[in-house]
């Protein structure tokens, strides 16, 4: 297997469905990550040490693990959750190997390779930024009762999980340090991709990392947007048309080449084509969605439209 | 590199010394572990979740690690321990894995074997029992105005601390099932080696374990045991004659083959000798002592008086 160099771009399940796409028809993928998740085990980490959220670090890896025996015996050890309400109950063990690695060697990065060799992993696995962050959000719709009022929302959580409106989303820092690596695969890539995933708090955030969009803007690659099957929580109501939109709107300059729906999530076909052409994006409308489990993808099917699209 | 089928056992860092010295000298070599510790990262485990204690597991099996890169960096992650007074503060990674694994495996030695895998371990690791011990002694001397008074001491914490002297150790529960493979490995060897380490808390505690104590006198292996360098904390004041005494006082049927002492460490030889012969053993006198480092075995100098006496 040869095919392109890929770069995908995301956070948990969403980045995870794609990756596992990607190792079926590519052999050099790297997936940048998103460092602002403040809840779960990943939370309790940040609070106890002070590093960045290993979470959606650990389910990236886990997602390209090689599939032997060996690769899906540590990964399924890397995914496994310490049961019970004690001290290390809801921990995954692979964030606690994780943040071990990193008060090891300082350098993240190196963490997560060793855990990358571990799994004898497809690609690797980068943060899109070299120190936590948080997201803010203006959200509207909060109150029922007042309508126009606009309210900042601060961290992962409590964006994800709003009844509101997300109108947009900021970091803090705003202008992050970047792990040069990151940086780099961006630049040198063939393709990269954005999507799917929640969208505000795990797909745009790239999009708000300074040295990261500019990159994105720069690379010579192509740009793929892989929109999401399902709308809820942040994103309850979107039309696709709208998902596109929102990108824009966070960041202006960026251009797409191709914007990839399933069917099934197509809500008017036309309206899509109009925003995704704003970006100077074609539509490709393929079956991606998985049978019987609502809002997933399938990695199968995702893998095969990949491999159409990348030509 | 052939040479004999050894089962070392024992718990802590006497037998981390002793599995260093083997991997140099033989290639079948199985470490047979206390399972009774109470005290820290191991402790506070058994606490949450009912699991057998898995630091001793630990240190055994990063001591058989593969003597390559690959092998001293995993090392070193298993030994890691979280830092501050959190949740996970003071906690082996290691030990964590290794929970993990239980919790998904069941089967601790299945877990146990993963864990040799990832290391390239030079040989396996299993526990003495196959649930977790409570070590109990009846302790004299804790009251220094009733020299005569008896006191029953719970927990290896307690007992590898206490001020007293010990009189005798018993296990709670006295009779617990044993890990199959535990002892075959024992019927099965050429050597079986008893020490160094703490006398009462890591190395008398298998003789306690009835099926165990049984394949100890059973075997047809030969018999070696490596006293300690000093004497402090639970055997202050033991000469090297009464460390055999003491054994067998636990053990009456027990024979050995060859005790070993460095000369740094024998007070009075000759009570040595009569101590060692009512057991059937010769003595062998040799420099095994880590010159600078007081109390601590030489790996090179062990293994080389491993190798001698194996012949």
């Amino acid at each position: 297997m040869t095919g392109p160099a890929v770069v995908a771009l995301g956070g948990g399940h969403g980045l995870a469905a794609s990756l596992e796409a990607l190792k079926l028809v590519c052999d050099d993928i790297t997936a940048v990550v998103t460092v602002a998740d403040n809840g779960g085990s990943s939370g309790r980490l940040r609070d106890e040490f002070e590093i960045l959220p290993p979470g959606d670090l650990r389910m990236a890896l886990t997602a390209l693990c090689d599939d032997t025996e060996w690769g899906h015996t540590w990964r399924d050890v890397l995914q496994h959750r310490f049961r019970g309400e004690g001290p290390l109950g809801g921990h995954a063990l692979g964030n606690l190997l994780i943040a071990a690695l990193w008060d090891l060697h300082h350098d993240p990065v190196a963490g997560l390779d060793l855990v990358g060799r571990l799994l004898n992993a497809r690609g690797r696995v980068l943060p899109m930024a070299a120190v936590p962050l948080e997201i803010t959000a203006q959200i509207a719709g909060t109150d029922p009762g007042d309508p126009e009022r606009v309210d900042t929302v601060r961290g992962q959580v409590a964006v994800a999980s709003t009844r509101g409106q997300v109108r947009s989303i900021a970091l803090e820092p705003a202008d992050p340090p970047s792990a040069p690596d990151t940086i780099d695969a961006v630049r040198e890539a063939d393709w990269v991709i954005l999507g799917p995933g929640s969208w505000f708090t795990s797909v745009m955030p790239h999009l708000m990392v300074p040295a990261l969009r500019d990159a994105l803007h720069d690379t010579s690659a192509k740009r793929l947007l892989t929109l999401n099957l399902e709308h809820s929580g942040e994103t309850a109501g979107f039309s696709c048309a709208r998902q596109v939109d929102a990108l824009a709107d966070h960041a202006p300059r960026l251009r797409l080449d191709v914007v990839l729906a399933d069917p099934g999530a197509v809500d008017d076909e036309a309206q899509l084509r109009e925003a995704a052409a704003r970006l100077g994006a074609e539509v490709v409308v393929a079956a991606i969605a998985q049978r019987g489990a609502p809002g997933h993808h399938d990695s199968l099917r995702l893998a095969a439209a990949y491999r159409d699209i990348f030509g």
